[in-house]
């Protein structure tokens, strides 16, 4: 498994160590799955209370997102210096376009700032199930 | 759909664009499907002759991914600038680790160089169903 210990150079992060990570990063992939096949989507995300929010528009990615299992990938390398880190969030997506709760409407007010040009009138929330991250250096 | 184009500033890449860009880079990301939900992992790899190939080693990854549907994404940002692409590879990988084709052969020639520490003694090969991608400037 990627998130064991299996060299003296490769780190388990913690999971408030990820948390810091997804906090202070704001471009990842998010993988769906369709019909029986992964995609992945570059997307602009911000972190809320446990919440992964993306903003997005009306199409696949929402389509194949809503209400189902999807994973969110964010890394960094330094290939001179030979390091590097990940952060895998697995979990449930939700349109949290329109919620009333709480934790959703907190998301909508956080600021993110899609880099492409394009539409981003919904509102999607990853719940976390499971949030893990490896650090190494070569 | 994000390949086609929206916007004045988001851009359709033609395939030949994207096999450069996939020629060009050597960290990816690749999305399987495990009990019916998507993974994500980072991944160096490098383009032979129309095959995504990856070392890796026996575990969740080359499970999932064996004779499966797989996606794989690279991209890359100016967030200062603006502007920013990505590649999506839609395919079915195999494991190539002693495959005899030809493709497979000069697949495992190609010189890929883990960052992160560990063992790559197997080889992963996606062979693309499509290669899709998108240039934009805010």
């Amino acid at each position: 498994m990627s998130t064991e210990q299996t060299e003296a150079h490769v780190e388990t992060l913690s999971e408030s160590e990820c948390i810091e990570l997804l906090a202070t990063h704001h471009i990842g992939r998010l993988a769906v799955v369709l019909k029986d096949r992964p995609l992945i989507f570059p997307v602009n995300y911000a972190l809320g209370d446990r919440i992964v929010a993306i903003r997005t528009a009306d199409g696949t990615k929402l389509a194949a997102a809503r209400n189902a299992h999807v994973a969110f990938e964010i890394d960094g390398y330094d290939v001179d210096a030979g390091h590097g880190w990940s952060v895998l969030v697995q979990g449930v997506a939700y349109e949290i376009t329109d919620a009333v709760d709480r934790q959703s409407e907190l998301a909508r007010r956080l600021r993110i700032e899609p880099l492409a040009p394009g539409s981003y009138d919904r509102w999607l929330g990853i719940h976390p199930v499971a949030i893990t991250g490896r650090r190494f250096q070569a």
